[in-house]
């Protein structure tokens, strides 16, 4: 029975592809989600730091209401939107909202031919990923580079070739007291060190980083556009959390595009994850094959998201929406997530200080702690908070593909802010109390 | 720049990977969809036999517009809808409620655990074909059999692997005057006839088939689900149009399922195929594997037709509407095309009979029309049809993987009968003259 060759172990004369066995196994990705929900469902109480679900903001959820109730009022627009297949492309009135909109806002010169919707950005990195990692129709396999590591988990686990990814150790910058920024290290990147050789097919980063709240500067972003376009490779830049939406950007910078690069956005930190809208902005040829391989792969994604926030891009509604209701939410949990960090953290009347390094907080919904001093890895310290009812992200997952061992790969914490800030703040001082207590018994 | 590698031909030096080439390639759906989406924009009095978008029935329509305004109405239900993150797997809710309907149904024994949602149907088949056929972690390379050629296109370029599905032609059996109905060819599944080798995985069919109407008796099914125990290959079954939702199915057979079957079904027949929602029915092992596929490609897939759909599942209303409205809609629509189909291709005041033997309309939304005297292509006569106004799809795009030519293979049609009944008449009546012209210029 196929049953059995896939209970448990699987046996010598499986009948599974590698596709299968890439997927089916224990990702780490589906490892972290499995667990959280395990861990959730296990107590009421638990404080939930470790997902990347979006804060449910009323003033935001007052506008997909709305927009429903405009949907339903306006004709056949409901059943339109329901029932037909959009062209694998996405909905051409969608695409030439958002180039409009994108060329207003960043004087790009975009048509609807350079953009495509994809089941969520996680799904338009899937397809990029695959296109550009892996063994090429002429025998000889390449690697997309992710040139800041650590970098988004659910990159990790997508290539369906093993090893298609490489990437390389951030440099460490100490900003401030407590604090510290990542920068791309140039110097492993150079020519002379062999940095970027023919084996690398593509540069891919996200920008605001998921999990450091890392925003690269538009200097680093250029630099790295000049290498990909120097080496003939494409530079893939996921800006779910950016600019023109959603916008979770504290820092002053300039999205980047040009017809070397494939920007990816999304609906889902707008607060539309469960309509799955993730979207391409790139080359046309680039947009072809995504279309070709939506149409193979699904036929089609979903409408819902598209006809929800299309009349905003046109209004620009969308623009204040993302600059002044969610870039502020998320700008005021960051400041308070910090406070409370550094209260709990620092010298008082619960123990003595802990060195927690906090990255620099510029964008995205997530704190990175950097404890130097931890003297067990954050797998353990990650189970040890779990049994005191405090959920995060054990860092060591976004160390994925360094060619070498990494000793700040086993100290860094990845915490969502986008909970209510008294139970962060109640969350921080767990941490910092179960932190103490591991310091203390290993004196 | 990447832009030259990917405009026009790929030069030697391309660094784009095999998936890539794969799903970048004019594959048959995708040139399909392209022609139809272009032919359409060519004149807007096409008639437009060709998609497979289902028809939009207005009692249908008004149930998912009083859905939608009970979730805006049931407190905070839309905003959970569209704010959060589904599971990998799918709604729970969901989940236990399609569970209930199947086994009160049918008498099946299933938990939330035997199913999994997916981004459609067409999805769901990449999933399992990717699963199922390719080379697998021992090296060895397998194929994916569909028992019964001609087939639905969409499978047709869906593995990674070039090569990894085969087929065998159907029997036909003349079933009386103007009528015949494709038979799997059990011969040619037959172990003496080395028919299932060891390099066969899987096997795949769709009941009710797309293209040709066929429903495979519930003995062939039978057959098939006993071969592939025998083998130890999982048997996947496409029920995009069965029971219990749409039931676009007119002949009283029995849905199946047992351990070794992966069912497919969809809510996009049942009038939702903007929201993508696709459900697959198999043992534990496999929904694990496609859930934990899904978290790595997408994340989660849409919430909104699982939350649409739900309630209508608990209260048996979905039953209902299949069988007393979905079925009897496609049901009249399929006689009123038959009929219109032998008005025009029989002898009367327009010319000559022509031989037109239409597949028997069991289920699905077409009719497949075979004309054995056709002087040209089935894709020479498309091109012709679409010339003269009326889209239908050439029916060699349905005979994919046969290891031996078909004549069979260019002498058919598929036609859906989902538009209105006078316009399908009128089409038939173009298609009947301008064939009437080929046989007469190939006299």
């Amino acid at each position: 029975m196929i049953k059995n060759l896939l209970h448990g172990n699987l046996p010598g004369t499986m009948t599974l592809t590698r596709f299968a066995d890439r997927f089916s196994k224990k990702t780490g990705i589906l490892e972290l989600m499995d667990d959280l929900g395990q861990a959730m469902s296990s107590r009421s109480d638990m404080l939930m730091l470790g997902g990347g679900n979006p804060a449910h903001i009323p003033e935001v959820n007052k506008i997909w209401r709305r927009r429903t109730e405009e949907i339903l009022a306006n004709g056949s627009e409901l059943e339109e939107t329901l029932a037909s297949y959009d062209s694998p492309q996405g909905k051409q009135s969608f695409l030439e909202s958002l180039a409009g909109l994108l060329n207003r806002e960043f004087g790009w010169n975009l048509s609807s031919k350079n953009i495509a919707v994809t089941n969520g950005s996680q799904n338009a990195a899937f397809l990029l990923l695959n296109m550009f990692g892996g063994t090429g129709s002429d025998g000889v396999k390449r690697k997309v580079l992710f040139p800041l590591c650590p970098e988004y988990i659910g990159y990790a686990d997508q290539s369906i070739e093993e090893g298609s990814l490489t990437t390389r150790p951030a440099k460490i910058e100490l900003t401030r007291p407590g604090f510290f920024k990542y920068h791309v290290d140039f110097d492993k990147l150079d020519n002379s060190t062999g940095g970027i050789g023919p084996d690398i097919s593509a540069l891919c980063v996200s920008r605001p980083t998921n999990p450091t709240g890392n925003v690269l500067t538009d200097n680093e972003v250029a630099s790295l556009a000049a290498l990909a376009r120097e080496k003939d490779i494409p530079f893939i830049i996921d800006n779910a959390y950016g600019a023109p939406f959603p916008h979770i950007l504290f820092r002053d910078v300039k999205p980047y595009w040009d017809e070397n690069v494939i920007l990816s956005m999304s609906l889902s930190k707008l607060g539309l994850p469960g309509v799955r809208t993730g979207i391409i902005v790139a080359d046309e040829s680039i947009i072809r094959m995504i279309s070709a391989s939506n149409a193979v792969i699904s036929l089609a994604n979903g409408s819902v998201g598209q006809v929800l926030v299309r009349p905003l891009i046109d209004s620009g509604d969308i623009l204040h929406l993302s600059r002044n209701v969610i870039r502020p939410f998320y700008q005021a949990r960051s400041e308070s997530a910090v406070a409370a960090i550094q209260e709990a953290f620092g010298a008082g009347s619960q123990g003595a200080e802990i060195t927690c390094r906090i990255h620099e907080s510029e964008g995205s919904i997530f704190l990175w702690l950097w404890l130097p001093d931890l003297p067990v890895s954050s797998a353990v310290l990650y189970e040890r908070l779990k049994a005191r009812g405090v959920l995060v992200i054990s860092g060591h997952y976004f160390f994925y593909g360094l060619e070498n061992p990494w000793t700040h790969s086993e100290k860094c914490l990845r915490v969502s802010y986008a909970l209510a800030p008294e139970k962060f703040r109640e969350a921080a001082f767990i941490m910092a109390d179960e932190i103490r207590r591991v310091m203390n018994e290993t004196k």
